[in-house]
């Protein structure tokens, strides 16, 4: 970068994270819905930066936030802080619409919960149940996922109203809190063998993942499905 | 109630909860604080009335507010919800500072991780260990709640201000979050023979748990100490 070319922008907005993170992606996508420009500081595995041990000494975990040097933890609540500093036109959470707004919390909050579900299934054990390689019930760590998929189908149609996203006709807080997860959902699907999304079950749903995954806030920061199967095969 | 006596609001707000639930007890503070009158519809333990399980068909879960027959689920999900619909001057989460309302947000998360391990508390193996009546590292398990109060009482300085409240003149989002398990808290105290709130340790964090106490929107929905006890009692 040459001096003067924007120094300012670029160390205004800090994010302190990993390319295969999907916590991490959730703040790139709404930072990249507002039109904010950041920089990416990328956390090597196993290792924690001094500067990660200072932003988030609770639980030292990416993503962390820096704006202006001032740090926030948690996904979900850096995702609210963005929506609120940088102003409309895009909204993440439905403006004006306190029931709408808590009805993506509460998905958010459960996508959270679930997620552990979901996350998890990146680490050896699971997969391993998964694919049949150790003992272990299969159908029922896939029956947890498919469940939860199917709420979340019965919740797209309730936010989405006939439109293209839970957010309406625009990508709000419930697509980013459950479309990060895609690379790993569709990851897992493949290593595993098990249909979550590529079913018919969740109809509204699989065709709502590619639409965000073609979303021009999304595209440049989804994992490639490739690499993450890659990625994991090292693991298991 | 006779006919005609403001039977509209009765009905327009109503909780379903139960009097010793922390969860619901939050519910209950951000309408107090909000001047709101609700209905407290009392679920009974171990039963789930047929509104509960229409209203939250997913967790099956008190607390429920419904407002004007609207179900919202998740205790924090619902203040925040409270906080948009009814307006100032009772304001729950910072205004128009979105980093005081990100750092509100992430003390709440973890205050929900780590209520894991203080609600647990009530139920009888944890409380078993801390009163040494089975084996089990009591160390490790008072020293978790310790740490996280240790936390707390960083996280209530920096917020408060030097004034009373984590909300800094006023209860806020996180004084709700916290000061509901205070009551569970202080039964586990005496239960188990440790300190949490009673020690040294954490003083800021001991004189806001009196005043919250005494506030005029907790006293009346502050379960008793003592009633916590015999109920506990009956469990171990």
């Amino acid at each position: 970068m040459q001096s003067g070319e924007k120094p300012a922008a670029a160390a205004e907005v800090r994010v302190l994270g990993s390319w295969a993170s999907p916590f991490v992606m959730r703040v790139m996508v709404a930072l990249r819905l507002k039109g904010v420009e950041y920089e990416l500081l990328q956390e090597t595995m196993g290792k924690k930066s001094e500067l990660l041990l200072a932003s988030n000494p609770v639980h030292k975990k990416i993503p962390v936030l820096l704006h202006r040097g001032k740090p926030i933890s948690e996904s979900l609540v850096i995702v609210q802080y963005v929506d609120e500093v940088w102003p409309p036109p895009a909204s993440i959470l439905p403006r004006d619409d306190p029931y709408a707004a808590a009805i993506h919390r509460f998905w958010g909050q459960y996508i959270d919960d679930m997620v552990s579900t979901l996350a998890s299934m990146q680490f050896p054990p699971r997969i391993r149940i998964l694919r049949g390689t150790v003992p272990g019930d299969k159908d029922e760590a896939s029956d947890e996922m498919t469940t939860a998929l199917l709420y979340l189908e019965e919740a797209f149609v309730e936010c989405s109203k006939g439109k293209q996203y839970f957010g309406d006709d625009s990508i709000g807080y419930l697509d980013i809190a459950l479309g990060s997860h895609l690379g790993w959902i569709r990851a897992v699907e493949r290593i595993a063998g098990v249909e979550l999304l590529g079913g018919a079950k969740v109809p509204n749903l699989a065709a709502w993942a590619d639409r965000f995954c073609g979303h021009p806030a999304v595209v440049d920061v989804m994992p490639d499905v490739d690499i993450l199967v890659e990625f994991t095969a090292k693991l298991i």
